[in-house]
Formats: C-alpha cells, sequence, structure tokens
C-alpha cells in the first residue's frame, strides 16, 4: 500500500496544531496533507514541512480523497463530520468524547491495546488526556498486580480547554500584573490565581463529565469492568501539561522498588524519583516531551497493598496529538485503515 | 482577671499581620498589645488601632510583662523563646510545627478540641493550615460516624510559605508576562505557571513532612489513633487559601444529605454546594474569610460507605491567625492563663 493521504480537522486549533508538530517529528509517511477548519479558517494557509498549504472545508468529497482523518475540533464536530468521513473510506482517528463510549469504537492507548484498532468500523478514539496519562501509569502495574481501586485528584492545564483558554490565562494575569480590571468568557470563574474544582460539566452523581471519563475510559482500555476510580478533576493555572496525584490499590502487595522497575521499562513512560534532590515530574518540564513521567512513588500509609503516585504528562500530546498519531501508525502497522480492507478484500 | 497583655512574635510576618488584623476585627480584649520581631525590623513601627506600636526584642523581661503570646516566627524560633515565654508567666499560642506532636502541648482546633487548652503547660500549639480546614470539615461528620480513611490531595497557596514566597510567585509572573528572565530563591522549581508536588522536606517514608503532619496532627486532634489519612501535598500558583480535594471512607454508609447537614450545622464551617450554578468554594473567594468552605460533596463511586468532597478555607486565617486566637479566646473563656492559674493557686 502506498503511503496514505492525510487530512486534519481542527488544524488551527491547540491540538491541530501539535498534531502538525508530532507528524513532522515522527516523520509520519504521507502521500498528502491536507487542512481543514471553521469557515472563518478557510482559506487561510499554513506551513508545514516548509510548504504552504490552504485550510479547505472538510466535506465527504475531500474524506473520500484522504485515508487517514485526525478530527480535533470538538464532539459536535465529530459527530457531524466522522461518519461522513468513514462512509467515504477514509479512517477517523477522533480526539474528542463523541465516540469515546461506543461499544463499535476502539478506545486506544497503543502502548496498552493496539491490538483494538483492528476491530474498528471507521473510527478509533484518542482518549481523554486525563485518562491517558494516568492509565499509562497504572497498566505496567495492573498486568501484572491487578489494581483494584484508584483515587486521582487533577491539576489540568488550561490548554486541555482549548486555544481560547490558553488566552483567557494569560489575559487575566496581565490585567492582574498591570492592574487592569479582569474579563472573564471561557471559565466560570478567574482562573489565574486560582484552582477551579470544574472541568467540563457536572452529571447527576455529582461527578463532572471530566471525572466520569476517567472512571469509564479507563474500564474500557483496560478490558476490565471490576476497577474502580474517583477522581476530582481541577483546573490549575497552569498552560500545559496535567499533573495527577494518585493513590492505587492493588491486590497483593506492589513495593516501591517493583513498581520503578515495571514503569521504567514501560515504553513511554519516564520515572522521575529522587526526593532527595527535589526531583519529581513537572508539568513546566513536560510540556513540549511525548512521555508521561512518573514520581513521588511511595506506599500508601493510608491501606494495605497501596501505593500514592505523581503523574505528569503534556496534554496536547500524549494526552492528545502524540496518541493520536501512534494510533495511526497503529493502524499502518496492522494494515487495518479501511481502504486497505477494501483493497485487500476487492 | 483583667484583660491579659499581649504580644505578638513574628509581627511583620505573613501570619503576624493577619493576626494583627484578627485581633482588631474579633476585638479581642488586650490591656496592652506589643509587637516582636527579628532584629532587622526591631524599632519600626506597625499601625493598630490608629495607634503607632514600635517593635521590640523577644526577651524574658518583656514576656515576665505580657500574659498572652502569639508566636509565628518560625520553628527554630519557637524553639528558642516559647520555653523563655512560658517561665516567665506568658503561655503561648504557637502556630509553628515545633511543639504540636509533643505530648505535653495541645494542639488544638477550638470548635473541635477546645477544651484541650485546659491541660497545657505554657504552650498551646496551632494545627497545620492544610491540617486545620482538613478536620473542620471532617469533624462534623467523624463524631457521628467514625472516618476510617481518607485520602488528602492539597492545591496550597504560596502565602503559606511565608511573604517572600508570595513575593517570590508575583515576581515570576511579571518577568513572564514581561518577557524578562526567570528568578528563583524560595521554592526549588519554578512556581508560576507551574504546579510543584513538594510541599517542606521529604521524609524517610516518602512522604513530605507536610503530609505527615496532616496524618499525625488529624489523629492527635481527634483523640484517635487509628483513623488513617494518606496526603499529597502541592503548592499552586495561588496567592492565599488552600483547597483540599478529599476522599472519606466512614464506618457506615454516609449519605450526601446527612452529611450537607451536619457540616452547615458547624461553627465556623460554610456549604458551597450547587454544582448546578458552579457554585463550589473557590480559594479567591475564601481569602480574607474565617469560615471553612465545604463543596462538591458526593458519594464516592469508588469505595463503598464513602464521600468525595472540596474544602477551601484561607490558610492565613482559619490555617493559621484566626485558629490562634480563637486558642487564645478558649484560654480567657476557660481561666487556663498561667498567670491567672499562678493568682488561682496563690
Amino acid at each position: 500500500m502506498a503511503d496514505p493521504r492525510v487530512v486534519i480537522v481542527g488544524a488551527t486549533g491547540a491540538v491541530g496544531k501539535v498534531l502538525l508538530q508530532v507528524l513532522e517529528e515522527r516523520d509520519f509517511p504521507m502521500q498528502s496533507l491536507r487542512l481543514c477548519a471553521s469557515p472563518r479558517s478557510q482559506g487561510k494557509k499554513v506551513l508545514f514541512r516548509g510548504k504552504e498549504i490552504v485550510i479547505e472545508e472538510a466535506n465527504a468529497k475531500l474524506f473520500s480523497e484522504c485515508d487517514i482523518a485526525f478530527v480535533a475540533a470538538g464532539g459536535s464536530t465529530s459527530r457531524a463530520l466522522d461518519p461522513i468521513a468513514a462512509a467515504n473510506g477514509c479512517t477517523v482517528v477522533d480526539k474528542s468524547s463523541a465516540w469515546r463510549m461506543d461499544p463499535t469504537v476502539p478506545l486506544v492507548v497503543p502502548e496498552i491495546n493496539g491490538a483494538d484498532v483492528e476491530w474498528h468500523r471507521g473510527i478509533v478514539s484518542v482518549p481523554n488526556c486525563s485518562t491517558t496519562q494516568m492509565v499509562m501509569a497504572l497498566w505496567p502495574l495492573h498486568r501484572v498486580n491487578p489494581i483494584k481501586r484508584v483515587v486521582v485528584d487533577t491539576y489540568q492545564a488550561v490548554s486541555g480547554t482549548g486555544a481560547a483558554a490558553v488566552d483567557e490565562l494569560e489575559e487575566q494575569t496581565r490585567q492582574i500584573v498591570e492592574g487592569r480590571p479582569l474579563t472573564r468568557e471561557v471559565y466560570p470563574h478567574q482562573i489565574a490565581f486560582n484552582a477551579l474544582p470544574q472541568v467540563e460539566t457536572f452529571t447527576e452523581n455529582g461527578y463532572t463529565t471530566e471525572e466520569m471519563k476517567i472512571f469509564r475510559e479507563t474500564r474500557k482500555i483496560f478490558h476490565d469492568e471490576s476497577i474502580k476510580v474517583s477522581a476530582t478533576a481541577v483546573r490549575v493555572p497552569v498552560t500545559v501539561s496535567h499533573s495527577e496525584a494518585l493513590h492505587v490499590e492493588f491486590e497483593r502487595p506492589m513495593p516501591v522498588d517493583e513498581a520503578r522497575r515495571l514503569l521504567s521499562a514501560f515504553p513511554g513512560v519516564t520515572v522521575v524519583d529522587d526526593p532527595a534532590s527535589s526531583a519529581y515530574p513537572l508539568a513546566l518540564d513536560a510540556a513540549g516531551k511525548d512521555d508521561v513521567f512518573v514520581g513521588r512513588i511511595r506506599q500508601d500509609i493510608s491501606a494495605p497493598n497501596s501505593l500514592a503516585m505523581w503523574v505528569v504528562s503534556d496534554n496536547l500530546r500524549k494526552g492528545a496529538a502524540t496518541n493520536g498519531v501512534q494510533i495511526a501508525e497503529e493502524l499502518l502497522k496492522r494494515k487495518a485503515l479501511l481502504r486497505h480492507r477494501a483493497t485487500a478484500a476487492g
């Protein structure tokens, strides 16, 4: 099969911009690259590998001329466009939450359940950013000593909300420094110099949709409906990288040394854990990197067979763009693109 | 007994300044007020109730002329001065961690264990700020349905470190906004736009001293050596007010409505819990207030008989100054000052 023809929908958004970088860095094989965005960006030009690409409208004809679509433009766009793409033979790697819990759509972190891409019907979902970095830190341990319960409290960067939220944090910070009146559009409360215990919207059980995603997506990715996860998702005035405090209960004892060894050996995970020299994962250090960083690994003193740890990752990279490109690589490796299947069948 | 003669040691520090405000606001009965600070502040003048007070050196003679000393100048100052104050008949309300776990020193949150002030031998300790707001949110529930385990992850303001840390956050923020090179003195890493999973120093078990304080002080305040607490203490770019995500396991079921009712009825606690209108406790809202604010109260979906909640309080007020003044009020009410005892005995 020739190199795939690729399209990015949402190319000018926070994730779209990083997708372009990651495709270039990983030298993703492409016959062609097309870019789509909302009407107000159409006609604009974006530079990729020194070449200008004009932003187009995403439609059936365009999808019929592509093999892989990265769609990162919000849930409603995904719900509208992904089925059109798939119906036109273009396999979708979708960043939104639209299809994640759909039983016909694989939800994939390639290091964990890459094989799940094989049963897709046109759409593969990229998990929520908070979920991905957590499961990357849990899976290497879970597969040797099953995890029963996870408590996770997050410290989430504003870039997870999108480019407008990054602007809002910058603008509010500037307004405070310069003593000007504060403006607010994206978040329900001031985010600068504050901590907002609301990420997305509230559900009936008092958890937010973000918190319930962490619970449900973990089960789907692990193929384990018994694992229990309680999250409090909090937005903090950080631009890039989510941090997470984890408290994890295992079936059997899990020595700290073994956990460090298992995590260090796992692809995509880097252990940074030397408290004596104040070495632990930090949002600022993780920004721009693809790995999930784990540190502060210690026996949890409040429960048997439990560990506490601190997990940090760039929410736009492993939390979104990098994981998406890795899914596309997995689709290529396993010859699992729609059009490849059609060719193979024909 | 006449109104007490009061001295504040550390009057120019972050907590000392708030102590002055709280004494004035609560109209704390005082025959006289003297202020002490480090040598570089001695001789300077501070305004209180429209009157200038000259900063003095703290010494045995001064303590012998006072009945209550509020000491908020760090652990080494407390270790050096508190015994001198007590030996000279001056009862110390100490904000530092120096004596908190000393079995001869009561550790008091007046709403919870105010009676403990009665057995002091000259020093009463104010708990760690992170502990105080947590136990205020737990006690109203614990006393009707014993708590077995607490997982708490904190979002702590820089003012907990002191005035220099507030300056560092402001300065780093300004440097970033103005595109200047970054400076750093107080924290081991940049605090602006970051989240530091280190508050104080590390102990042998991988927890920090701050995290272990939350564990041990809770047991001492509750008179309950069975309760288990696992904390991850994190510094965030917030100036005033600590936030905490709590996951609490009870002996028996604890309905959300009952928890709300018990918390609302408890003095010093305000429930802010209307997710539908994005109403929950926020650091910015709690700053400058004396109450502990509790919200996001929900059944924890990961364990039986468990609640999750979000607790916010001004770390300089209920976390330090206000609780200290309340202890002094308790000492007066119970006629438990050293000099009162001496008079009563004589």
